[in-house]
């Protein structure tokens, strides 16, 4: 059991990068407001504990470092207005995607755009609640399988659809994968906190209006099917992460198509976890395709 | 530059796990045949050194501790005939999926078949040339892409056809990301041994009989290529671990398709490299989906 609450990664004032446990003002529930935390001490996955000894917060990061991530799995038209809005049929199983490591981002870091996903149909959004996989585990029994779960985040599987659809040869991974296209935070709530991932709010604002806006709540395969199914033949390690997949809303969805443009800003909130705020940031150094 | 020619992980006798550089007989070229090796000290990406120790090999490992990986990205459709024999279109870019870490496994290792994909059609080969990315690079130009590979090896990109395609809702990464199925080896032959990855025969053997025979000079986008695409936008780590797709022969492309079963034994091999022999074994204990 993790001996953190809001487990958070971050610059310190100190210029030193520290794994913590976050310090919210009574009633702040999103771990974006945290300006201090108690310094964690230890093997995040196994034993550690939370010290005495408080930092002052400089930089919220990606909540776990990329050393110590294996595997990013995301789960497709996991929310049924979703796969509608994708002219897609609703999904038997659920429908499995990776990212690479280096896709992982922090919570208000840039999201690089590289020239070749600059034009075409386009740029897009996902808001997503992640999980994060504590103990290695394989084969889980769906009543056990939130017993594996460190904790909660939430992510934004930002997606080039042309590159994702069409120009991919229809797999998913190339046009969701690209460096700091999966931002994710602003720290993983231990799953001691959250009983029930299956009861929250989840949101995204672009330049601050609402665009998505949904509840966990309506997932097709809850988190616990998806851990047991993912989890079938294939031993699931800790630091693997899950992101489940996003609710309707998204541009690709709507009848107006106005992608993401350089400068435009997406938050991502998941009730009592917090806010991603990213913005796009198209990289004008690199070679076009 | 690396200091090994042709890089081995294995048990040896003294009941410890090295890595080395592999010796072998007088006009020998499959790094199966190893049976000694000098142990390599050092980091392999970075600053390592052949020893004069030798090693007496009891068991050749995957060449990558699971831990020196980062990402295993794969290319699907790379050979003309296989895109043919799949019923889809010769591709306009490269087509990108990924595995996930688990999935590796050593050049004699069994291929432990989860009863969830014990039936259906079904259960399917696939030779590759396998690059190892040895240097974190991005944007790199086609010129330059081989200077960032370490070396190649031989692997074997097991699917399940019906877990690949209908049941994985278009995404092949559920029915191709099992454990273990993704043998590589036997060994990763440095790529200033193979100048040219571009002019190796490349085979599979079903319980003996050749089932697959090309050419990596076949390959629709080649290594330089693939690379130069493939770090568009996207980090490429030492470790990280390319399946460069396979060529024609696939039992899905037959006109009587008789699907693996439990008990045979695959062997992949490609010219200057070796053969990885892997026995199917269907596991027993495992719950039915």
């Amino acid at each position: 059991m993790p001996a953190f609450s809001r487990l958070v990664r971050f610059l310190a004032k100190d210029g030193r990068v520290y794994y913590g446990d976050a310090i919210l003002p009574r009633g702040v529930t999103d771990i974006s407001k945290t300006k201090k935390a108690r310094i964690l001490r230890g093997d995040i996955f196994g034993k550690h504990e939370v010290t005495d000894q408080v930092a002052d917060i400089r930089l919220l990061l990606a909540p776990l470092a990329l050393e110590d991530v294996k595997t990013v799995r995301c789960l497709g038209l996991n929310y049924e207005k979703h796969a509608k809005e994708s002219n897609l049929p609703i999904p038997k199983y659920p429908v499995l995607f990776y990212k690479p490591v280096t896709s992982l981002a922090g919570p208000t870091d840039p999201i690089p755009v590289h020239q070749m996903a600059q034009d075409g149909a386009g740029l897009d959004y996902e808001c997503e609640l992640v999980a994060v996989i504590g103990k290695r585990c394989a084969d889980v029994p769906e009543s056990e399988a939130l017993n594996y779960v460190l904790g909660y985040a939430v992510g934004n599987d930002v997606s080039h659809r042309e590159w994702q659809i069409q120009r991919g040869g229809g797999q998913w991974s190339l046009g969701k994968g690209f460096d700091g296209w999966a931002p994710f935070g602003p720290g993983i709530v231990s799953s001691e906190l959250i009983k029930d991932p299956q009861a929250l709010k989840i949101s995204t604002r672009l330049n601050g209006k609402t665009v998505q806006e949904s509840n966990t709540g309506d997932m097709i395969f809850n988190i616990k099917q998806t851990i047991a199914f993912l989890s079938r033949g294939t031993t699931l390690l800790p630091g693997d992460v899950i992101f489940t997949g996003t609710p309707s809303g998204v541009i690709m969805g709507k009848e107006q198509k106005i992608w993401l443009k350089d400068g435009d800003v997406v938050d991502v909130e998941l009730e009592g976890v917090g806010t991603c705020t990213n913005k796009i940031e198209f990289a004008r150094d690199t070679a076009k395709l």
